[in-house]
C-alpha cells in the first residue's frame, strides 16, 4: 500500500530492555529488587543497569560478546539480565551446581570474554580458569559479586569487584539496542537430565514475546510481588526476569530456598507470586509448624518440570495457595503450556480436578501451535487421551538453535516443528497430557510403561516423598520399572509393601519389581537426574528369568 | 552465533488470526459472541471466519485488497475482523454515520473491491454505489447483512447475502497468513473531528501487539465477559476486536448503544468490561432509576476520547464501575497510554484522585516511548506540569502510514516520532495531561487558553450536560473562549449564570464570554466535532471592542 513509512517512530525491535526503560518511568519510585536489607526502586535499577552496561562497554565487550554469570538469586544476578544486553551482549547463566570442569566446559564452548561470579561460587569459577589456562584457552575476565550491601570479603588485586565496576559506569551511556530483533540476548545451557548440555540461543523477540505470555499465564496484575525460588539461571527464571519489570513488580530475592525463607518473605513483603519445581511445593507442604507463617492474601504458584502430584496439590491449596500447571523446555524459554483451568471444573470432585490439573494444557498466547505428532510420519496423533505421540512446539518462542550444533539445530526443527523429546497424549478437549520423556519409557514384554504414571502411583502412598522410576535390565521382560524412593521422616515402609501397593493400583505389569531406598541425585531446578539412577539400575545387573511369576 | 536456523518452528509473523486459532482449541465450547438470542461458541466463530475467508477468496479477493465495512457492533462485523485478514485482504471499517457522499469518497480512496452491509445501511451504501457509478468508477462488489437469526428482509436477486455467502465458504480453506507481519491488516479513517478524514493504515504485527497491550491496560484476565459500546469501526474496537479473542472472552453485541440495553447486558451476561468515551459514561451516570440495574459483579470501564470529568467518574464509581482512563489516536491502534493507577493514591482526597484519574498517564506496554516535545527544537519539554509542548509517540504501535498520502506520513513522521497534533504538559512524576489539540486551542490577548480546562470548569456546574469551547473572533482581544452547552433536561440557566460561575473558578480572560445553548455535534465516537462549532462562532462574528471591561 502507497503511503508507508517504516521509520524509529513506528517500528522498534522487540526487546524486554524496553520494559525497564519504560518501568524507570512508569514505576519509578516503587521497589523494583529486595535482598535482605537491601533495596532498589525502579529508576534505581535502571541506572545501575545502565551503569552496568557502560562498564561492560568500557571494558572492551562488544556487542555479541557472551558474558557469563555463575550467582544465585541476588539482586546483582537480576541487574545482569538487562545490564548485558544493553551493551549488547549475550547473556550466558551457568548453573551454580556445577563442577569447576562442567564450568570451565561451558566457559570455553560459549566463548564467555567475562563472567560475573557470586563470592560463594569463586573457588568453583577459579578452579574452572585454571582448567582453561592448562588447555591454553583464552581466559575469560572475572568479576566477583561481593555479599550485597557487605564490604567484599576477598582483597584480590587482580580480581575485578561488581559494585566497584559498577562505580566506573556512566549514566550517559547509549544503550545498544539490538539491530535485529532476532539477535540473541541471552544462552541457556540446557540443565542437565542429560548428561550433554547443548547451548540454547534466545532472541530478543523470544524473550519480549514469552515474557507477555508469562505475565497472562502467571494472572499477573500490574505491580505483583514476585518471590524468587526458580533459578533466574534456569530459563531466565522462566522469563520472569524480564516479566516482572515490565509490570511493575516487586522481586524477592533469597539465596538459598528453604521453607522458613519462603513462608518468612512472603508474610514479610506480601508476596502475591512465586514459582517452583514441584520440589519445591515440597518443601512448603512438608515445611515444620514453626516455620509456616499465615498468607498475607492469594498467592499464585506456577510449577512446572514435572506434573504435580494430586496429594501435593490438595495441600497446597489447603494451604490457601492457587496452583497454576505449566510446561515446557530450556529450548521453549521456559513454560510454553499452560493448564488453562476452566471454571465448570470447579464442581467436579476434588481427584478429578488434580487429574485435570496435573494435565500440562495448551499453548499459551505467545505460542503459535503446541501438537502431540508421530514422529516418523509428523501425522497429529487422534485426541483421545491414549494414542501417544511426540509432543511437539511451533512458534515464536521457541529458541533460535543450538549454539555450534547446527546437526543438533537441524535435527530438533526437522518437518518445521521444535521436538521436545517428549511423549504425550491429547485428550478430546485438547488439552495434552505428557506420558514420559522418549528416553525415560520403560519397554518391557512388548509393553509400553510411562514411568510418570507409575511414579505418579507411589507418590500417592502416604510413606512416599520422592520417587523415581527406571527401567532395569531383566532377563525375560528386556525391562521392568525400578522405583528409587525417599521415604518420608519417621516412615520405614519395606520394597514388599510399596510394590503391592502398586500392583494394587496398576496393571500388575507396571508395577516395580526392585525397589531401591535413597535420595534422589537431581538437577539445581529440582528435576531428577534420571540418567545416574538408570547407570544405578544397569550397574545392579539384570534380574534372572525364575521370577516371571510375580508379574 | 552459529548453529541458528530461522523456520517455521521458531518464527511465524505476528498476527491476530493467531488468537482465533488459538482460542479454537482452548476456548472451544465457551461462548464467543452474543446477540440477542444467537450464540456461538469459539470452535463455531472460527469455523464462520474459515468459510467467509474462503468465501471472498472465491468471489476473487486477492491479498492486499481492500475489503470494506458498513456496520454497527453486530456478530458479522465482529467476525469480518478475522475472516477477512484470513483471506489475505485488508479490512477497512467506515463510519455508520457517514452519509452516502462520504461513503463513496472512501470506497473510491480506500478502492475496495467489496462492500459488507448492514441491512439499516444499505441505502446509505445503495446511495454511494450510485455516486461511483457517476463519476465511472469500478463499483465494489455488495455484501448485505441481514439481521442475525432473521431472514432477509430484502430480496434483490442482484445481492449477495452474508449468510448465504458463508454458506458456500469451504472449512478446509488454508488460511492466507501475511507473509510478514508488517503487511496491512485494517484501514482505519480518521473519525471526522477535522474535516479532512485519512485512511490509516494498520499492520498485523502492531494489531497483535496492540492487542497483548489492551488486555494488560483493561486489566482483562482469562475469558472476560466484554460489552461492545465502543464501535468496533473505531480503531478496530480499539484493538479489543482481536484481544477478546486472544482471552477467549464473550463480546457481547449490541446494535445501539443506550442506558438501559447496557445495564441489562451487564446483569444478564455478567459483564466484567465495557468501554467507551465519556458520552457514553454520561449515558450510564444519567440512566434513569427504571433503567439502571444492579451490577452483578466487578466492571471495568475503559474510557477514552476525552477525559472523563471528575463528577462523572465519582458518580460512576458510586455506581460500582471501575474506570480506566486511556488516552491515543487513531494512528496509535486507539489507546496508546493509560493512567496507571498506583495503590498510594488510594488514600488521597476524592477531587485529587478524579484529577489524577483525568490524566493521560503513561505509554501501555506495547508502546515504545511517549514524550512531551516542543514541535520544533524537538526536545522534551520539563516535567513540570506547566510547559506545555507536543504528545508524541514511538513505537511499534503507532501507525505504518497514511493511505495514499505519503506527505501527511512524512509530516506525521519528521523527526522520528509521530507527532500527535495534541497539547499537553509532563507532570513531575513522569504522568502526561492534554491540554489540547494543537488547532483547538485559544489564543486570547497572547494568551494561551486550553479549551480543556475550560470545559472541566463547565462540567463541574451541576446544570451542565455536555460543553464545548471554541474560539469566537473578538476586536480587541482577537479571540475569546465561546461555549457551546446542552443543559441537563429541567435545568434552564442562562448564559450570565454560566459565565459568572466560570469566571469565580478560572482566571478572569479564560472565562467564556458567550454561551450558546445547543445539541452538540459528535462523531459517531462521541468526540465533539470542533471544527462545526468553529465555524459557527466564526459566523456570529467579532465581539465589537466595546465590551472590553468585562474581561
Amino acid at each position: 500500500m502507497e503511503g508507508m513509512i517504516k521509520c524509529s517512530a513506528n517500528y522498534v525491535p522487540l526487546t524486554p530492555i524496553s520494559f525497564l526503560e519504560r518501568s524507570a518511568i512508569v514505576y519509578r519510585d516503587r521497589v523494583s529488587v529486595i535482598y535482605g536489607d537491601v533495596k532498589y526502586t525502579w529508576k534505581e535499577t535502571h541506572e545501575r543497569c545502565i551503569r552496568l552496561a557502560s562498564a561492560l562497554a568500557h571494558l572492551g565487550i562488544s556487542p555479541g560478546d557472551v558474558v557469563a554469570a555463575l550467582a544465585p538469586n541476588i539482586p546483582a544476578m537480576y541487574e545482569l539480565h538487562f545490564g548485558v544486553p544493553m551493551a549488547g551482549a549475550v547473556l550466558c547463566t551457568l548453573n551454580v551446581r556445577h563442577d569447576s570442569s562442567m564450568v570451565s566446559v561451558l566457559l570455553k564452548h560459549s566463548e564467555a570474554k567475562l563472567v560475573f561470579v557470586d563470592y560463594q561460587f569463586l573457588s568453583i569459577a577459579q578452579g574452572a580458569l585454571e582448567i582453561l589456562q592448562e588447555t591454553k584457552t583464552k581466559l575469560p575476565l572475572l568479576v566477583l559479586i561481593s555479599e550485597c550491601g557487605q564490604p567484599a570479603p576477598i582483597s584480590s588485586p587482580g580480581i575485578l569487584e561488581y559494585e566497584s565496576l559498577l562505580a566506573t559506569g556512566k549514566l550517559d551511556f547509549e544503550v545498544r539496542w539490538p539491530k535485529d530483533e532476532w539477535d540473541p540476548i541471552s544462552l541457556n545451557y540446557t540443565s542437565g537430565t542429560t548428561s550433554s548440555p547443548k547451548g540454547v540461543i534466545y532472541s530478543h523477540r523470544g524473550a519480549y514475546l514469552n515474557s507477555f505470555a508469562a505475565i497472562l499465564l502467571n494472572e499477573m496484575s500490574s505491580m505483583p510481588v514476585y518471590l524468587w525460588c526458580v533459578p533466574m539461571f534456569h530459563c531466565n527464571g522462566w522469563c520472569l526476569t524480564w516479566a516482572v519489570a515490565a509490570q511493575g513488580g516487586t522481586n524477592v530475592c533469597q539465596r538459598n530456598v528453604t521453607a522458613k525463607d519462603i513462608f518468612e518473605n512472603i508474610a514479610q513483603h506480601k508476596v502475591t507470586h512465586l514459582g517452583g519445581a514441584p520440589t519445591v511445593l515440597n518443601m512448603i507442604i512438608n515445611a515444620s509448624a514453626r516455620d509456616r507463617k499465615p498468607l498475607p492474601g492469594k498467592v499464585s504458584v506456577m510449577t512446572g518440570g514435572a506434573p504435580p502430584p494430586s496429594h501435593v496439590l490438595f495441600k497446597m491449596e489447603e494451604l490457601g495457595f492457587h496452583v497454576i500447571h505449566a510446561y515446557g523446555l530450556t529450548e521453549t524459554y521456559g513454560p510454553g503450556t499452560v493448564c488453562t483451568w476452566k471454571p465448570e471444573w470447579a464442581s467436579l470432585p476434588r481427584e478429578s480436578q488434580a487429574k485435570i490439573k496435573a494435565r500440562q494444557g495448551v499453548q499459551h498466547l505467545g505460542l503459535e501451535e503446541l501438537d502431540i505428532k508421530d514422529p516418523v510420519t509428523m501425522k497429529t496423533v487422534p485426541a483421545d487421551a491414549k494414542t501417544m505421540g511426540e509432543v511437539m512446539f511451533r512458534g515464536n518462542t521457541v529458541m533460535n538453535g543450538y549454539l555450534k550444533n547446527l546437526k543438533a539445530t537441524k535435527d530438533a526443527f526437522s518437518g518445521g516443528w521444535f521436538r521436545s523429546g517428549d511423549l504425550g497424549v491429547k485428550h478430546p478437549d485438547g488439552y495434552i497430557e505428557l506420558k514420559d520423556r522418549s528416553k525415560d519409557i520403560i519397554i518391557s514384554g512388548g509393553e509400553n510403561i510411562s514411568s510418570i504414571e507409575v511414579e505418579s502411583v507411589l507418590f500417592s502412598h502416604p510413606a512416599v516423598l520422592e520417587a523415581a522410576i527406571v527401567g532395569r535390565p531383566d532377563d525375560y521382560w528386556g525391562e521392568t520399572p525400578c522405583a528409587f524412593v525417599k521415604l518420608k521422616d519417621g516412615c520405614n515402609e519395606d520394597s514388599e509393601e510399596l510394590i503391592k501397593f502398586c500392583r494394587d493400583h496398576l496393571p500388575h505389569y507396571m508395577a516395580p519389581r526392585t525397589v531401591v531406598f535413597q535420595e534422589l541425585p537431581k538437577t539445581s531446578t529440582g528435576k531428577v537426574q534420571k540418567f545416574v539412577l538408570k547407570e544405578k539400575a544397569k550397574a545392579m545387573g539384570s534380574i534372572p528369568k525364575g521370577n516371571i511369576s510375580k508379574l
